[in-house]
């Protein structure tokens, strides 16, 4: 995997050599753009991993820390990025997921990526902790995103943790609970009077203004670096396997950077040899009512349609999803679709995967479990090869999803009561 | 550590022996018991841990799970444990809170272990794991608990996962929210109309009425069980500094369990000549609005009265704790001490550790940072000593402690708005 190196990056964020189109191959140096300035593609991390030895850098990566650093040879980071204060997030469990395989048939081993578990309990710990190291190789002082859930969080803990200053950007009437959870770390949170539209025409033309100057916003400015945060899914799903490639993958889309960098991920560990390659299949998985994604797969489209977002599926609202061509590829190159499915099929699931194995999703996992039952249903999964769901949230963000569920009795406080109501 | 085996178990929970009284030593088989039968004191577990060399016993648990499963040859679980469906808790970060210690004033290192990356996001993870491998032991089919909060989902959690029925009970009248963290697992959860007080008298009417055969209570007829597991708070903190002790340890009280199986931990730690002998101190923290074991420290009492609850620290508000006594003499012997901290200074904790290391605390959080800080005050607690500070829980699960949280502005969406609030 060695790479043409167009220029000496000026900064040090270990393996990542430049940036490259991914639409014309353009590349040039590391620095805070993310879109290619003869195409306007998006520029994503070129590596060089010329120097790695295949047995040395398994070693070196099992005997790292239990989290996503154990993959900093893999990653834009510098060598000593774990001594750094920051967030530590990621190498979360793999479950073994026997009880929810019996419930939908999946006799091949089912298993689900459970990325609650991460400091802020959303996967986007990983991609804001790959920003921060470009924030910091760039000398940016302030940390910046336009969020309405669960990325808001992330970026204030993980610049709490760092020393650096944080702007987030919400729309001025988010729910109070959203606004407590983003505000605790103590950052600014600015309140944007108009829709979640308007926040972000407003971070972009701070951007572009000397105002915005040493601010990164992790997913503009930083988006390059940030999106690379999603490969540590792919590098943990495969060493958990004990470094085995999955059969199927089933991954929300919300952009489709997620996905698109799990992809890119599995084919790294293909490319240096960290696992032996074989034929996966990549599932994505959205809301009906947010599903552009998904009707273009159906349709048979390599465009995709926007479309406006309406489910309590929020964290994957995006109706334009940027990444949507590349997920479109991926899921027709590896045999894979894409699927949605309704709000009450989204719930359905959430309270499917917390009984059989004790999982609390968001909104989010619901979509993946819900997508994967329908995937088996219409055949385009098969049930009998080794099956990965991604849960890329935690049900406490998204209370409200299950409001419905409560208490399954009320008794007096005797033992008749209890006999009454049939529990004994 | 060998110990006299007055029975052979007929159950298998490795390392456990039998059952031993803390107050006259009278030793029972292992058996689903609490209470001693010749004088009523609380019965713990009694292990063998005489076959141990502790260079093997070292390399056996460094190569185990990341998670508490790896200290298997220390608790009263199987050997097999890891392999069977459970929650797999524990094995959380020890966060070096740099951050925290310059506000602070701590010199000689201050960390804090963050329970809140737990499965359902508090140590009670940890205890009911252990409750669950006693419940399987002895055949139970039904896992309960009486709860207000965090022993509720994990006992939900715990029993989905392990394909056990489950029954919670719960004041009718618990806050919505609640209900449903403890709902959404598809156990039994039971409203009974009456108070806390009302729920634990009637759980203990179960126990001993035909109705209750083969439930176990994790905090009842499993507790000697179930409180081992607060032990791997221990282990993990001295195993995470390199087999070190800390010097000094802040940890919450709510019945003070947790505290006396942290000494319990430390002290097998040294025995098994795991980690180098000398000595520690553990401090106690309490809200002031039930604070009966601070207010006992301060008077020189040996018993503890008790308090009507009155504190937002809702996880921490037993008014007669069990293990009062076991608490001051711990903090005595030690010389650590107990202390309190008022409710506005709990809500200042919270977001002084948010806004320093970007951790999230429950509102026991809050006391033990808050505690903290004011033994260093008082000079109780030396900063110049390496100093680990227990959060126990997740601030999503008590949102309305810091619910005054807010934005930090609110602008038009244009860079006038914006320069206007002087946020450039
Ligand atoms: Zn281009
Ligand atoms: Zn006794």
């Amino acid at each position: 995997m060695a790479v043409q190196t167009v220029a000496t990056p000026t900064v040090d964020l270990g393996p990542a050599a430049a940036l490259s189109c991914r639409e014309c191959g353009h590349r040039v140096p590391l620095g805070p753009v993310f879109a290619c300035e003869e195409c306007f593609g998006p520029l994503e991390i070129a590596y060089d991993f010329s120097a790695y030895d295949t047995d040395k850098l398994r070693a070196r990566i099992e005997s790292g820390p239990a989290n996503i650093w154990r993959y900093a040879p893999l990653l834009p980071v510098p060598a000593d990025v774990a001594d750094k204060p920051n967030l530590n997030p990621g190498w979360t469990p793999l479950v073994k997921a026997d009880r929810l395989a019996r419930e939908l048939g999946v006799t091949g081993g089912l298993f689900v990526k459970d990325d609650s578990g991460n400091p802020t309990h959303s996967f986007k710990d990983r991609v804001v902790a790959q920003a921060l190291e470009a924030a910091r190789a760039f000398g940016f002082t302030t940390l910046s995103c336009s969020s309405t859930g669960n990325l808001a969080g992330a970026v204030g803990a993980a610049a709490a943790r760092a020393g650096l200053r944080s702007c987030v950007f919400i729309p001025h009437d988010l729910e109070q609970g959203k606004v407590v959870m983003a505000a605790v770390y103590g950052g600014e949170l600015v309140g944007i009077e108009g829709n979640y539209d308007d926040v972000n025409r407003f971070c972009s033309e701070l951007i572009g203004d000397p105002a915005g100057e040493g601010w990164g916003f992790v997913n503009v400015n930083l988006r390059p670096y940030y999106a690379e945060g999603s490969k540590t899914l792919a590098y943990e799903i495969c060493e958990q396997l004990g470094w085995k490639l999955p059969d199927q993958l089933v991954v929300p889309i919300a952009s489709g950077s997620q996905l698109t960098k799990i992809d890119k991920g599995l084919k790294e560990l293909i490319a240096l040899g960290l696992v032996e390659d074989k034929p996966y299949k990549i599932f994505g998985a959205q809301a009906e009512g947010c599903s552009p994604v998904s009707a273009a797969f159906k349709a048979g489209h390599d465009v995709v349609r926007p479309q406006k977002p309406d489910t309590i599926a929020k964290s994957l609202a995006i109706g334009n999803p940027a990444d949507g061509p590349y997920v479109l590829d991926i899921a027709r190159r590896t045999g894979g679709a894409v699927e949605d499915v309704t709000d009450p099929q989204i719930v359905d699931a959430i309270k499917l995967l917390a009984r059989t194995e004790g999982i609390f999703a968001e909104t989010a996992g619901g979509v993946t479990v819900g997508v994967t039952r329908k995937l088996i249903e219409s055949g385009a999964l098969d049930p009998s090869l080794t099956t990965v769901v991604l849960n890329t949230g935690d049900g406490l963000k998204t209370l409200d999803a299950v409001a419905g569920t409560g208490l399954t009795a009320t008794i007096r406080p005797n033992l008749d009561s209890f006999r009454e109501a049939g529990l004994a």
